[in-house]
């Protein structure tokens, strides 16, 4: 069976730590299943969250495009759970619904001509190859 | 053996009103071969520029945003022409290196965190249920 | 490195066996890299062509409707040498160019709209689960 | 959370035309919950009705093995809404157990054979990029 | 609808005979549901049963090792049953908790890097080809 | 196009450090291109490595267990690349013909039934939820 979530008040001091971050970094007051999760591991908990602060956080490309692209990947793994929370934070991020018919729209195509790709046996152009 | 590609003076009327179609939508002077693979259905070629232009023109989300997420879902789908294709279309519309490098680094992070969140059995949270 | 291919001249009566009963179920001359490949490990190789033996035989689906199934699985899942030779072995078996096209259309379709349905988080209907 | 279906009573007169057109098409008096989710996107919604239409429709291929291939595909990736939507579909288009029985079998041993081709890095065969 | 389970008191000779070698085999008194759904198609049923039992043997691999590298593969196919199950099976046969939490990191790393990999667009080193 | 391969010698300090690390842990005298590649994104790449690192080492698992998991993996998920380089890893650290024939088996078998299962359409067992 699964291993059961870890809340805060049952939590090592390590794994508060973890969970304090993420309260913080998000300015939210909650912290959901995946993390109560991996706390049974806490270096995975850790290094996971840590990549995901670092990866996540405003560069070249805005937060919402970020998770809007975490979106798109999860959707193509068919992953109900990322799909339902990293959904949920690309609204909370200000994902509007024209954004999200949008980005549904490019996934499902994007994977349609993935495969027409694939079974037309199509060859790399040289084109795409030296420029 | 894969059907070959059908070059625009080989072509018919119908596949060639697509070509022009095509070049003259991208600002482009030549066809890659993805098309002139499925010109060998007309019926393809068609439904899926027209699908194609439709979904990827500018709307809620810009041009080079839709290309980066056609990236991410070819990444994930380890579809190899696709990479070369829409990596060098999502250039061409403007990404910079250090856009790639944050997209490469969402991708591999979603493409973790999906198998973390499905080997944990973790269930979906009410709160992303509710809100 | 790839462990490379066992021909029939240094091949094992064990694998020979394997060999000449691909070539008399095929009525064909020669042997395809997967099983001289396999052929390192007999015990795969004979599991993997009996299934595929059995599996593949006319029954309630025709052998051309099921190479064309195993085409449609190989292009989902981007295995360059499945859809190499699973679409040479459905054309040896009467594919014609308009049923590949078709064969296509759906595999592209479906794979869009398994992403769609995923991403819009749809709920199964109770009539699908009851009739 | 996800969007939420839009009924029949509820919809614009866009979606009802599509709606309607689904029903008559399949000779049906219900809409399934894909299509009332995608309905909150009535542009997605028409286009991807519309290409299911003309890529199910009888040609080259009867419908019957069109909605067995669309099953493959949605198995090969996991889609539970898509394999309980496509299964009931096929059945009401005929489908009989035992058809059943072997689409699910070469589904299975495509994915296993896709997995041994890719693990045992076995290169195309001449013979199937010239014949 | 799923075709249901069917039960040892409902099932034929053929499927019991199965059934008993299953609870022979892996010392249990109970059946789980994959094998009760396959059990629709005895001939499936009595194959896929005969390929695990002989695939899962004690080898060159011990089976503990072998049920992780299952429990790794449903993992990266989003496979929910598969991951219960195998986990499970796992478990039973002495997987640790640092066992998994090992298993769970590599198969989140592998899933990571094989999309930079294919996302950089990296090109097998010689290295690779001929050692 | 590709970003191309970063050597050692056109390499900032901070790259060489990690290639200086990869060599030292791995007592090897040259770097494969996925690192060469990921060096056009320092961050990317010292992040990547130390996760590795820090994921591969012995633990409650040996490494050659690890390495395999990662293949099989990486077969799963049809990366060419990841295939070629992680088997030859795991040869490195002793895999033996024996081992890797029963490890393809094993990932073989697992993506067969992870798709015998879903096409089922079969419920999660009581006895693996509590258990």
């Amino acid at each position: 069976m699964p291993l059961g979530l870890i809340e805060y008040k049952d939590a090592s001091p390590e794994v508060r730590a973890v969970y304090d971050d993420i309260m913080a970094t998000r300015k939210t007051d909650w912290i959901n299943n995946f993390w109560k999760a991996l706390a049974h591991d806490p270096a995975t908990l850790k290094r996971t969250w840590e990549d995901i602060k670092q990866i996540m956080a405003p560069g070249a490309l805005d937060p919402l495009i970020k998770e809007m692209i975490y979106v798109a990947v999860s959707v193509s793994n068919q992953c109900g759970y990322c799909i339902a929370s990293h959904t949920a934070a690309a609204r909370k991020k200000g994902m509007t619904d024209a954004m999200f018919h949008e980005l549904m729209a490019v996934v499902g195509m994007a994977n349609e001509s993935n495969r027409l790709a694939a079974g037309y046996q199509v060859e790399i152009d040289e084109q795409f190859k030296t420029s």
